[in-house]
């Protein structure tokens, strides 16, 4: 995919032929490996700025091993590194800049920067296209003067590179141990809450684009070059606008066929999509029309920070479902009734046990209370050989593709605390590696330290044994109905 | 209410006329201040009985006032109470009792009880309608003998009750706390489970019904009681069948005249309906016909038991709406989009300010990066007094109804911890109480201890200051939609 010249992006100008010029995009490989960077308008106090400060805290929390050049004019040193004026004063080109100087100096740091032969700026600084029509055009004469100068934009209005496998951060809170998941990001804010809430879950990154306005590369450049690269097994997107529209539905339907997608979109609504305008300066689109890309494409659509880290979750841990049957046990039979109905909300079936299995289940499952079908509910289940039992019968059966295990909310006192749950949990564990059938665990919890401290225990073993974890069946249901959509589309 | 004979309940017997006889429903007062107890078929050791065994403990967990007598022959002294071999060597009738002996046994029980003058039971015996023919056949049994001896059945197959102000409660980990908030539940683990959940919510209760298989008194009987009850000031109810229609839907739109209530139906899909069958053996009856009553009735549908919570935390701490329209405050852009679009699939509005309005705005919020119109978004929201500023020029020009302010992810460390977030929540809370818009208030954060302890500290001062808290801002504006529409249905 040769690089398309400014004036071929949506947004900017009416679309011509692209120039055969630039570079493709597996060569955006040399974005995450940058052996040198320098901030320019990294802040005096870097702790009283929340915003631009944070880039040299979170450079020097990770560790980087490149060189760092802070550039401002008005010190010295910071943080015990040498601070340079200006750009053109470095001792060295530096193969990234992260820009954070007001938006009407950046014209001629583009300019100095292609003088001294920068190929990659991240661009922090806000007021271009999203804030109406004058930042418009100088958004348009930062691309140009890149496009003159062979410099790749990031940005502007974003967080730029977060890789922690080359030590690459854009902010001191995220986790410096790097994972399997993909994320482009429209927002710098969204792209923080989401990483930490998924750090949270035990899940970490391969990279994450905070691309803000895309001025330069979009979000059709960063779909290619995640879906190319092998630290990358499964790619989430939080994306308000798309520049280039033909070329995204083409990108995404390839991305969508070897790797799962799910897109997070911003602008659903209508006054949503008003919203992107300041935020981004995206044109959001019609929700249908955006659903029926998604559809076409192969891509699972999400409705929140929450549901895109369930996706991950799933797609980690889960083993491939062969269809879309559930069995459930919930121990209880309401929370089993309203297991039932979140998995037929999501698109999942539960079905009826034959009669055959029925029978099979109640030679040890008899006492008053029990249910002997799906959803499966017995006092019996509180004995872990039994529980196991059960999930083998009903795996064996092939009657259903995956098993919902619905642990009793966590109380952290007994009964419900933390060695009694693990004791069913490692019935679980221990039963779920002798079956087909893919296990997703659901354990809900309060939001205490005490309850939410459970929920980590349960969290720990599930990540240990490889099964999906959900804090509701409800997020489970639709976990699972996503993974099952999604792998659909996957090339085998 | 007069109370019905037992042919006139659906799912026992064709409907006849009502006869005039019993206990009107006001008189269902007696069931809460029963001033002793006896636990027929207390486990000889009730820790290893999670089931029955809980009885026996809650109470005196609890602390009730009244007699407790513990019946089992085989013991004749249990957790230093002296146990009785049978309810007719008792030296007083009590007034309540909890029937844990198997289903077989249950009739002769009811005679028992009949000719001591038993007025109350809660049967946590199963084997009833639940479990086929047979059961449904020894269920009609006992209601025809409780109807004969004037005792009123709870259940069978369910908990029973826990009203906290009177110390009685069917599991020990229940708050002690009394609070306003009046449950009905056909099960006892959704019962459980979501009363826990509302306590680590700072939630309490006034009474809470764990009523089963509705055999003789049912959601209709409930549902009249807490409507009229004083210390009630809103109503769940989770109900997986009805036993009279007519008289459900006349008993609901007179509880939604005078109380909010929410309203979770479990079994509202084709398998969760048949699951209810082998539940509480009900009839679940169709979805959309059950949403008609619903609205009809003027009670609020919610779809699990977090949303539930989210109901009653929201009418216990937000002033009446006076419409629909949502002014957001997000710190972030994306936070923003994204919070604009759950508003609007609430069917919430978030209107564009007018221009004077953003003409005030900009005139202290000016950086680049700003969003002076709806949603609000500003680096300078940093500072406390701007902050406040914003929420009083939003809240006075009238443009909006209510604020949902959403905080930063809980990360529990600087610049997003606890210290920095109650400043914020501080300028928040002081300029509520000078404004008439409503305020909700968000705190996404992630399941660990440290950044739900963050939450609980957020929540504790929300609390404290009367404003509703939620985790994303999708629950806080399912929660708004839904309490402007329960507050539209009452009589003023």
């Amino acid at each position: 995919m040769p690089r398309p010249s400014p004036e071929t992006q949506q947004g900017i100008g009416p679309a011509k032929n692209q120039v055969e010029v630039g570079m493709a995009n597996s060569d955006l490989e040399f974005l995450f490996h940058p052996k040198s960077i320098a901030i320019v308008g990294t802040p005096s106090d870097p702790s009283a700025n929340q915003g631009a400060g944070v880039f040299l805290d979170a450079l020097l929390e990770f560790d980087y091993k490149g060189h760092i050049y802070p550039v401002n004019p008005k010190i010295s040193e910071i943080r015990g590194l040498r601070a340079y004026p200006d750009l053109m004063s470095l001792p060295q080109t530096p193969d990234h800049v992260i820009c954070c100087i007001p938006a009407s100096l950046v014209p001629q740091l583009i300019k100095d920067c292609a003088s001294r032969g920068v190929k990659a700026m991240a661009m922090y600084t806000a007021g271009f296209s999203e804030a109406g029509e004058e930042g418009r055009k100088l958004e348009q004469e930062l691309v140009r003067l890149a496009y003159q100068g062979g410099i790749r934009l990031i940005g502007p209005n974003c967080m730029g590179i977060y890789c922690p496998s080359t030590c690459l951060s854009y902010n001191p809170l995220l986790s410096r141990e790097a994972g399997s998941v993909g994320l482009l990001c429209q927002s710098g804010g969204v792209s923080l809450g989401l990483s930490i809430m998924a750090n949270f879950a035990g899940i970490y990154f391969s990279k994450v684009i905070s691309y803000g306005n895309a001025a330069d590369l979009n979000e059709s450049d960063f779909m290619e070059y995640l879906a190319q690269d092998n630290e990358t097994k499964l790619i989430g997107a939080y994306i308000e606008g798309v520049r280039d529209g033909q070329r995204f539905i083409e990108t995404l339907t390839r991305a969508a066929k070897v790797k799962p997608v799910a897109i997070l979109k911003g602008g659903r609504t209508k006054a949503g999509a008003k919203a992107t305008a300041s935020h981004t300066g995206s044109l959001a689109g019609d929700e249908e029309k955006w659903s029926a890309v998604c559809r076409q494409a192969g891509a699972v659509q999400v409705y929140s920070s929450e549901e895109m880290v369930d996706f991950f979750e799933i797609c980690l841990h889960m083993k491939p479902l062969k269809g879309q049957r559930v069995g459930i046990i919930a121990w209880g039979g309401g929370p089993s009734v309203l297991a039932t109905d979140d998995c037929e909300s999501a698109g999942l079936v539960v079905p009826a046990f034959s009669a055959a299995l029925c029978q099979e289940m109640r030679s040890f499952m008899f006492e008053p209370g029990s249910s002997v079908s799906n959803p499966v509910d017995s006092p019996v289940l509180a004995n872990p050989s039994l529980l196991s039992r059960a999930i083998k019968t009903v795996a064996d059966s092939r009657e259903v593709d995956v098993l919902i295990m619905r642990l009793p909310f966590a109380v952290a006192r007994p009964p419900f605390d933390l060695e009694v749950t693990v004791a069913t949990l490692e019935a679980i564990i221990e039963t779920s590696k002798s079956i087909d059938a893919a296990v997703a665990v659901v354990q809900p919890h309060g939001d205490t330290p005490e309850s939410s401290g459970q929920f980590l225990g349960v969290q720990q073993r599930c990540a240990e044994a490889n099964l999906s974890l959900f804090s509701t069946t409800r997020r489970a249901a639709q976990a699972i109905g996503r993974f099952a959509q999604s792998i659909s589309y996957l090339e085998h």
